[in-house]
């Protein structure tokens, strides 16, 4: 992550465009903390239980690991200068996200789509796939980002 | 929410059953802890810069407002016995979260797949909507859960 990133927009976007961001490391007392707040199942709460899960180990919530990569995009991983507006999209968690795990998103340009009535904009679809250590993706975002042109 | 909620496995769903969870408040001090750590986007972060956004007001991180909805399904939406265990879906958020909103979700269940290889378990898609305090939809979640029989 560079301190002087370039920002983004509309008319710097193409189709096949690719974007790697910094690393976060997962850490185990914040899997236990954000799913105590969110996601309060036992196989991401308690190392015993998630033995016993069919996750064999402490997994850290789905929506923990979707919130990761959204701060993985928005700090180094895709810099829209109008900053990263999702309105919806496909999710997928191939394997679980584990405590201790360092990740990074890898994104590409797949679509983008002019807004028909709002010319200086469009909807640009992306998909992001946040890898660990090993090279093994742990979730998978195809999400549809409005995007704006220059002012 | 109830204390002795009923625990559902496999056989007790079908196609079109509801379900609805108690209701969370989501404050604004949350919203901008959230989105600081996770998403840290200025109209997500500070009131002013809300405003001039296409928000036109703080808005709560579309990740915020996903693991809300989490934490109604697990606490009082949809009873699975054996957790609620997603393997992907479908997201969208019609509109924004805003803080002080009153949210609760409705369940649906949309189809229900057996397993080819493993008679014990099944892929039940379940449609769940988030509503504000106005019944006006925030998110929407078509999740994809696997589920299983009774041991």
């Amino acid at each position: 992550m560079t301190e002087k990133m370039e920002q983004l927009y509309l008319e710097d976007l193409s189709v096949g465009q690719r974007f790697t961001s910094g690393t976060y490391v997962i850490e185990a007392a914040r899997v236990r903390e954000f799913a105590a707040e969110f996601d309060p199942q036992p196989f991401h709460l308690d190392e015993t239980a998630a033995q016993a899960s069919i996750f064999k180990g402490l997994a850290a919530s789905g929506w923990h690991t979707a919130a990761i990569a959204m701060r993985l995009l928005v700090t180094s991983g895709f810099p829209l200068a109008n900053g990263i507006i999702g309105l919806g999209g496909e999710i997928s968690w191939p394997r679980p996200t584990r405590p201790g795990d360092s990740l990074h998103v890898d994104s590409e340009v797949i679509d983008i789509t002019p807004s028909r009535s709002k010319p200086n904009q469009a909807i640009v679809s992306v998909r992001s796939t946040m890898l660990n250590q090993n090279s093994e993706p742990v979730y998978v975002l195809s999400a549809k980002l409005l995007v704006f042109k220059r002012p």
